[in-house]
């Protein structure tokens, strides 16, 4: 590798790529930011974290925004650098097959400032085989270089939105190559700044080892939400149960209202949809059963939620229902495939008297949504969908 | 509870009965141990282990053998004790529902000698609800005294083949009662024995805590069987990817030809009978599928057995293919609901020309269960289902 290469642009400073682009920043390499958000970027230069939930980011921002770490909207603003690393979403569309039309944008502007010798680092989870094949084929069509003229590589963002600066610092690492010196060279680069790295034999190695974590959690979720109907079909308390089910060698998850968020409810769909086009659709059987089994939750607390209302002495229309969070994770004020928002939603479908309080939202934030706002203590049943609980205010 | 309960009989004295009773005998307490087998107590009262690959067992046989521990195929000559522990086999019939023929016999024998006050624990793994329900049915029949005449009880065997010593001397075993006072007799009792001893709430609760145990293995081995195929589809190897996905919160298991034994492939069905009995199938989604797809994992390994064969410059009939190994797990010699013994038989069926190598086995041995011998050197092909791994011996 030459030195060069530490000369490096994060793309993306959103909540995986701002935490990386500080932490590289705080391990004394200077760093461009590239974001369209032109806010986000005045802020960053200020000083100013724009993910205040982020733990121990704000300092890493005060301290390098605006000095080591340096935001731009500007790509040409990057021309300088000699490592690029891409951390821009890939969603699912309707169809739940992946949209690339983001990473697209992003790749099409980096080929305009590409040059001869350097390196393109993706982090975004995609399905395993983007990086060599998509990401490539952009890169060579807007530079005009040749595959071999750029360095290419793949490393799985791992963080999770709240600890990600701790899970850069400790948690393990992977790094594979498009081809074997892409591999040393980008594992050489991240090694300055990641400590726990693992080089491995290829970019689609790398690209299926993220999607294949996502996988075990969503089917082990999926099978925690069937342990826990079953279990209260048997009058059995899952939490008593699992808390002793649960040794070194069995790790049964908690039961939700299903999955929400950018990763887990999106990645297994990477695998299931790749193997549909390949006519092995029976190579993801248990995939597509978790998925649906998961999104299907809110049909079974929407069922629960009827049951609790047979304890109230007040005609059912009249009952004033309110799910306490329509946020996908507590704590997180993200929607993206909200379970919770979703049942809020088919609570109302059904002409139920439903009501929404989320203690990160205002009456309008939730006005916004589409949905009618309560204060708590004037609802008639609260169910609390990450507790899993109901309560009976009138009943004290 | 009375001291009495302390003069304890195990009623099965099997792979999972026999290390219990060498075990509580090692304590300092006088066993009985029932088991219809008359040569199998034969040899443990002159001090022989019938059992020579579980660790341990052999050197706690030859001490406690005849001595302390005392094997007999008449229930009568337990008539003294006052605790009788139950481990006896409860298998699936052809339409997988729980076969409880030889737990109702064992039952109704011990009925003749129950008395008053005494405590019934079963280990047997079986569908939540059967201790509360079919064993006290069956006891109070078979006794003539009421349910409330003596403690009942369950805890259920946590045991592996080879390991069970250790796994009774170290690992977290739980007890629950049908009622209060029959879990803390019964957790007393078991005290004096297991170290590691958990009471929960209820018999019911220890019933589903061993099942789910079954049911997440099932489902992670059919995950990690499903990631295996799907990883070869990308041309990614499974078992690098494995190793780097695997951290403190995914736990990918290994991939197989399917799940054998008396357990794992068993458990899952006790829940999802019950859950189509109380018309409820949805909620056994997963569970079902999972072991459909488990057991269809011969198909797939059948399917690249044919594509090794394309490498052979034979016809196909001609090619001598060897599976190495019919029992369900690498040096243990059951073959109940073996995966390997199944994928034999099924590539005979497709009129290949099959045989088997099995270095537990005599060549006699593996005739009388139908298949053909071969030494591995005279085969063309070797399948080895526990490694997943071919040879083509020809080509050195």
């Amino acid at each position: 590798m030459s030195e060069e290469h530490s000369k490096i642009a994060v793309v993306g400073l959103g909540n995986a790529g701002l935490p990386l682009a500080a932490v590289i920043a705080d391990s004394g390499i200077e760093v461009k930011g590239v974001d369209i958000n032109e806010e986000r970027c005045r802020m960053i230069n200020r000083g100013q974290n724009p993910i205040p939930e982020e733990a121990g980011l704000g300092e890493l921002i005060k301290e390098h925004g605006g000095k080591r770490l340096v935001a731009t909207p500007r790509f040409e603003d990057a021309r300088g650098c000699r490592t690029f690393i891409l951390i821009v979403p890939v969603f699912v569309d309707s169809g739940n097959n992946p949209d690339f039309a983001i990473m697209k944008e992003a790749l099409s502007s980096l080929g305009g400032i590409l040059k001869k010798g350097d390196l393109v680092v993706l982090e975004t989870t995609f399905p395993p085989g983007t990086t060599d094949g998509l990401v490539q084929e952009q890169l060579c069509r807007s530079s005009g270089l040749a595959e071999s003229d750029f360095f290419l590589a793949y490393s799985p963002e791992r963080i999770m939105t709240g600890y990600s600066i701790s899970r850069l610092r400790e948690f393990p690492k992977v790094i594979g190559g498009r081809d074997e010196e892409s591999g040393m060279i980008a594992y050489q680069v991240y090694r300055k700044f990641i400590c726990n790295l693992h080089l491995v034999s290829s970019a689609k190695v790398a690209e299926m080892i993220k999607v294949m974590e996502g996988c075990y959690r969503d089917v082990n979720i999926a099978l925690a939400n069937e342990l826990f109907k079953i279990c209260e079909d048997f009058g059995v308390d899952f939490f008593e149960a699992r808390d002793k089910a649960n040794h070194q060698f069995c790790h049964i998850h908690l039961p939700s209202t299903g999955v929400g968020g950018h990763c887990i409810p999106v990645y297994p769909w990477f695998l299931i949809k790749e193997m549909e086009k390949r006519e092995h659709p029976g190579n993801c059987r248990l995939l597509r059963a978790s998925r649906e089994s998961n999104d299907e939750m809110i049909h079974y607390w929407a069922e629960r939620i009827l049951g609790e209302c047979l304890k109230i002495n007040k005609p059912l229309s009249c009952i004033r229902i309110c799910i306490k969070g329509i946020t996908f994770r507590a704590g997180v004020k993200e929607f993206y495939h909200s379970r919770n928002l979703a049942l809020a939603g088919l609570l109302m479908e059904k002409g139920l008297d439903a009501y929404v309080y989320d203690p990160l939202l205002s009456e309008s934030d939730v006005q916004a949504k589409g949905l009618r706002y309560i204060d708590p203590q004037n609802a008639d049943l609260l169910f609390d969908p990450f507790l899993l609980t109901f309560e009976h205010p009138e009943r004290g």
